[in-house]
């Protein structure tokens, strides 16, 4: 009987894997699909990767500016998918590394549950004392269409379709739309809600469409989709159908939870639509079985995983930490970037609670006009004088965030985080130069 | 008489100039050289406009891996140079519109004192309760070497040239020679001391040696430059005499304080070889003036020089504040950037003294990788269980310091910051993924 047997080695997984055996656990990882899960190879990295593409580009659009005459070039989009495949392999290689070095156990398969102490893995049982389930989530599919590519078949095409649709502009497809376009992909977003990714606060949500606008990425906002045929996707966009041409279509409507195969009934693990249901220490609702990350259909994203599922371990361990989920930062690499982290001003509007927001923007910050990445503001929200949250649209917003974690989690005030010294001239004096 | 005047418009006095006058106070501003000091015209913002057009051409280097195929272009350096003049009036056009907006009283001229009360600017005398001397540095000239370019005039050439000598491997000599490497002239620096940048940890001064040598900038350590004739720069090295054939040659040496046009024996104003002798509130032998920034000759950072001018008027209005002087975070845009804030690793090494380092690389950073920039490492460095400093070699190290700016201020512990949610993939975890 294993001290614990981790059930899938995505960043909710393989990591939690780690620590438990460093902390002289006996372990077992069962690895359903690929080392990594959806992050490494159909999510964080592989986008990332062609970010930087895009991002590169992107400049040089600008090339005379920069004192770039003449520029020419041939876009070889091969040799970006080939990148990828090459920093997806190396970052896969390193996991596996560590786990030899460590000796952890991996079993390739698809686990279900026998009973609350044993699994079945390709046929064999393995028993463990606890279990932590971190399988992660699949694409939701649209049924109306059903043979559109999700987004993992996006990022593996070999071939860059000319006109692409993608409906959904939630963190993925926005992201997969900036990309997409630097890439010269002609674009038109589909979106059910009246705003792009509604998940974030409303001004950066406004703001973020208008750049994207700019960049001549098309939207249809409040607009349902119906179906295609050979010609065109059809979609219902105030009250009337409109048609729209396209070569490829994507379907980024969100994630659901990847539970189904587990066999859950067996050892009394409860769940529901939205994935399966544990409480603040991820424990189940069998006190043996814990469950992290995506499958929990909390929060998608990977740190939540990662952090959850150390969570869970100490749980298991008995032992403490300080760990806040509360304050789960998110980014969207789109561009401009965006990030944020605590609460947001529309929280506090809803509630109509009062509150106090400084909102700076790109324009008169030095570094960024030097670097000429002057779209953007940041934004912190205060509740009595105390910082409690803080929102970026712009260029490299997803490190400048951390700073605004620490300073949310040590619950510092304006006055205080006022006079903290801020190098010049960078991207952070953004945050107290408008205090 | 005028409640404060502030001598210099450099970080160091435009901007407590406004805040006082935000505070109800009657200002002077004495603009004695170009609006916005070095900083703005000579320093900070023209080299970081550089560094921007430097960092593209450097990413075009491996085109072919970005898919950018048969990649060609001239170089345009007047378009380059052009495009910083434009920041920088900008810029300029930005503080010029507040000062008006605030109504300050600018008057164009150098102080020089009169008496405890009174400085004459082109011989029209003004008298106030109150002044801060805020006049900044010049370039460190060095005899040997009467008609070489300063950092100044390398800035404002027209033609650069094709092989520079730079005398002197501190900031400066060394984010010249990163940026001016890019913009393809050939490189060799003379360095008196055995490491370049011997401000910083030895640990990264010697592995940004390393980086810049692989981008083919030369270097002589240990080496001191003796004169030059028409064909060739001459120096000493390790006991010989070496001769370096150049187009221009950088004097880069270091800044001094200036305050020798100020007539200080007539206001009762203290100072040495250094610079202007102030306290902790940065007031002077006369209680009544103060001096702050450069001229101060304690740390010649534009943002010391922004911080210690508030902590001046501070100390004036009798208003307490947080600031920390002991926590001001250096920044150095090479490639990659370098940048640390609080204590060193140097510091307990040579003190003796028990302490715990963190060191993760780049290479293990999936942002890092995803973007091509795996050169580097970060540095937490702790005492007794609590961190004290950080540094950091890589790329976007200025905008990373500021978040272990803030865990140091609040004097977190490794436990707890280990535990603070970092969002992946993001640069920001290479911070506690090493914890």
């Amino acid at each position: 009987m294993k001290d614990l047997i981790v059930i899938g080695a995505g960043p909710g997984g393989y990591d939690v894997a780690m620590v438990a055996k460093k902390k002289g656990l006996d372990v077992l990882l069962i690895n359903g699909d690929k080392l990594g899960g959806t992050c490494l190879n159909y999510g964080c990295i592989p986008t990332k990767t062609y970010h930087k593409n895009a991002s590169l580009i992107k400049d040089l659009k600008e090339a005379e500016i920069y004192g770039l005459k003449n520029l020419s070039y041939s876009f070889n989009y091969l040799e970006v998918k080939n990148r990828k495949e090459k920093v997806v392999n190396t970052l896969k290689d390193g996991i596996n590394f560590l786990l030899n070095k460590l000796e952890i156990e991996v079993v390739n398969g698809y686990a279900t549950f026998k009973n609350d102490n044993t699994i079945v893995v390709n046929g064999v049982e393995y028993q463990a004392k606890n279990f932590i389930i971190a399988t992660g989530s699949k694409d939701r599919q649209l049924s109306t269409f059903p043979d559109a590519l999700n987004s993992d078949d996006m990022l593996d095409l070999d071939i860059l379709p000319e006109k692409l649709v993608i409906i959904g502009g939630g963190v993925i497809g926005i992201e997969y739309a900036s990309i997409y376009n630097q890439f010269g992909i002609d674009i038109e977003v589909v979106e059910f809600m009246d705003r792009i990714v509604p998940t974030i606060d409303s001004d950066l949500s406004k703001r973020l469409l208008s750049y994207l606008k700019r960049q001549k990425i098309k939207f249809h906002l409040s607009s349902k989709a119906l179906y295609k045929d050979d010609e065109f996707v059809y979609i219902e966009e105030k009250g009337k159908i409109v048609k729209i041409p396209y070569d490829k279509v994507l379907v980024s409507i969100g994630r659901v939870a990847n539970y189904q195969g587990l066999s859950l009934e067996n050892c009394h693990v409860e769940y529901d639509k939205r994935g399966i249901i544990t409480d603040d220490n991820f424990q189940t609702s069998n006190p043996n079985i814990y469950a992290v990350g995506d499958v929990t259909g909390k929060n998608m994203l990977a740190h939540y995983a990662k952090y959850s599922s150390l969570r869970a371990l100490n749980h298991i361990l008995k032992e403490k930490d300080n760990i806040n989920f509360d304050l789960v930062p998110s980014c969207i690499f789109s561009f401009p970037e965006i990030a944020s982290v605590g609460i947001s001003e529309d929280y506090y509007k809803d509630n109509d609670l009062p509150y106090e927001v400084y909102k700076t923007v790109y324009q008169s910050n030095g570094k960024a006009f030097s670097a000429n990445e002057t779209d953007g503001f940041v934004k912190i929200v205060a509740y009595e004088g105390i910082i409690t949250g803080a929102a970026i649209i712009g260029y490299d917003a997803s490190t400048l965030i951390h700073e605004m974690a620490i300073v949310i989690t040590k619950k510092m005030s304006v006055l205080e985080f006022k006079d903290v010294i801020h190098a010049h001239p960078t991207l952070s004096e953004l945050f107290n130069e408008g205090l």
